[in-house]
């Protein structure tokens, strides 16, 4: 990133203004939003990822712990994601030699969920570097060291859920590496009941089975679909939003990965959800609905189904997240 | 269209309030608006095809005469496009055999130029009847008509060129069969400046060229571009417009039909369009610009070029029609 390198040595980062400490929570991500693969994602209110910062006097960049990760991340700042991000973004504003910081990493979602567990963290991070340097770089400014991130976690560069994380409300992403990044309006009774079965999918897994080639004509009715969504998002048309978000590409391919897939849709579909498939690589699972109600019910009933297979899961029932990362209390 | 027939029989045709005659207007369409490759259309209000409707005694429906075709279309009322479509739609309101039309067709563009010719014939002759008729149907209710014709003319019922010349504005049809016709915002600046290079390019063989696989790496950034152009029009964000109107997929099979595609596009990209491409099949090609001056001096340097180059064309710039097909007055 050589521009933003150059940009960014032009920010004047005021010593005195550091902050001692900060806490900041980011949302979890529902990439894809169903019929988008790889352009479209939305954020939610929970879960997310929290991370508390610290300024410290020893010099350089450390995880001082990592919670809810069941031991699977890395304390080596190098290979953590997070202070890695972090680190890049000092050295990118010249002060990485200057500066102590010590970082708490508390994951409040499973890793592998499709929820964007890695991109929370990662926004989580660097919105927390920024809000303890004093905000030095704009919102839209952390948006390259996020992707950067999500190239460390998932080894490809994808906005689709760091976008979402960062800039909160539901995004697209289009152009590819130029991260031409739009915020889409959110309609204002739009929710998402996500059921994330306990089952493990692999991201990277989920990638190989989609296939390089596609059917032209499925391809048209991919693209119809998410120029309605996109129609039925700015129009409030809760309809057209449920018609259009429909994945004839991907879901085929992912679903077999995913236990009582179609069980799960067919309950989604019979009990007043706007539409339903996987959260981004999976295996959570995400019923649209407008209003909380049918997604209250259509996640208790397919964790219902889901525990009478003998799996476990976990649910959230979500408004979609506006504002994306926040700066909350210390409450100890 | 069995569902339609027991609808219409519904409809009470007022015998003494049908017209004696009617002269209606439909406009040209460019189809898939460069990136949306059978979903996207939009209407101009220039060129368009013209029907002169009159009731006669004589029951039946005929075609007087036929302007502007080169010879080209039947006058042999089952085989024209407008005349069967007319006696479709009276057939399915149970009155064919009651009534008596004579039809003149005006034909303002030329037939296989990729703007729509077909479409605008019919969707005037649907429009024209249902005026002579007193409006018995919504305009609405004679899309599966106009739908049809397009079958009758180009084998194949796509509503990318008919949807625009019936509804006006930019039209987005997705879901295949089912009709979801979604009217998207035009900004108030967005013009067109289409040249038609006298080539012949017919329908049929520019849809042989095109693979039937595709790439999804390709296939995402066109969707990726599709929802920016949809959101682009929601907003009047004109240089999201811009980076989002590119065609990875059709464009360069079907480049390969137009002399000088190429050239044009770097012509029309150096003199202020927002982007460039062909106009459904070709081989007419569409400049956007914001305001009508780039649309201007664009099609004034591509005229030229071709001219250069041997090759006559037309050319028309025109802000995007909203209105559709319009009845106008008898000047004679």
């Amino acid at each position: 990133m050589p521009s933003y390198q150059n940009k960014l040595r032009d920010k004047k980062i005021d010593f005195d203004r550091i902050l001692d400490k900060v806490r900041v929570f980011a949302p979890a991500t529902v990439a894809n939003m169903i019929c988008g693969f790889d352009i479209l994602g939305f954020a939610v209110n929970e879960p997310g990822d929290e991370v508390k910062m610290y300024r410290s006097e020893e010099k350089g960049v450390r995880i001082r712990s990592i919670e809810g990760d069941g031991g699977r991340l890395p304390l080596d700042p190098d290979r953590n994601t997070v202070s890695a991000c972090v680190k890049m973004l000092l050295s990118d504003l010249g002060i990485l030699a200057d500066i102590g910081v010590e970082i708490e990493l508390i994951k409040h979602m499973p890793i592998g969920s499709g929820l964007g567990s890695s991109s929370a963290s990662t926004v989580a991070g660097l919105y927390a570097i920024n809000s303890l340097l004093g905000n030095p770089l704009h919102k839209d400014e952390l948006m390259p060291y996020c992707v950067e991130g999500e190239r460390l976690a998932c080894g490809h560069g994808h906005a689709d859920n760091v976008a979402p994380a960062l800039m909160g409300g539901i995004t697209l992403v289009r152009g590819g590496s130029d991260l031409d990044i739009v915020k889409i309006p959110v309609p204002q009774d739009l929710y998402a009941g996500i059921v994330f079965p306990q089952v493990d999918v692999p991201t990277r897994d989920a990638r190989q089975l989609i296939k390089e080639k596609i059917l032209l004509k499925d391809a048209v009715t991919q693209w119809g679909n998410i120029a309605g969504l996109v129609a039925g998002l700015f129009q409030s048309d809760y309809g057209l939003i449920s018609r259009s978000m429909q994945d004839v590409i991907i879901e085929p391919s992912r679903a077999i990965l995913i236990p009582e897939f179609y069980t799960m849709k067919e309950i989604a579909l019979t009990h007043g959800a706007l539409s339903f498939g996987i959260s981004g690589s999976g295996p959570s699972v995400v019923a649209m609905s407008q209003g909380p109600e049918a997604a209250e019910v259509v996640t208790a009933k397919i964790q219902a189904h889901l525990s009478e297979k003998g799996i476990e899961s976990f649910k959230y029932v979500s408004a979609v997240n506006v504002e994306g990362p926040k700066v909350l209390p210390f409450t100890n």
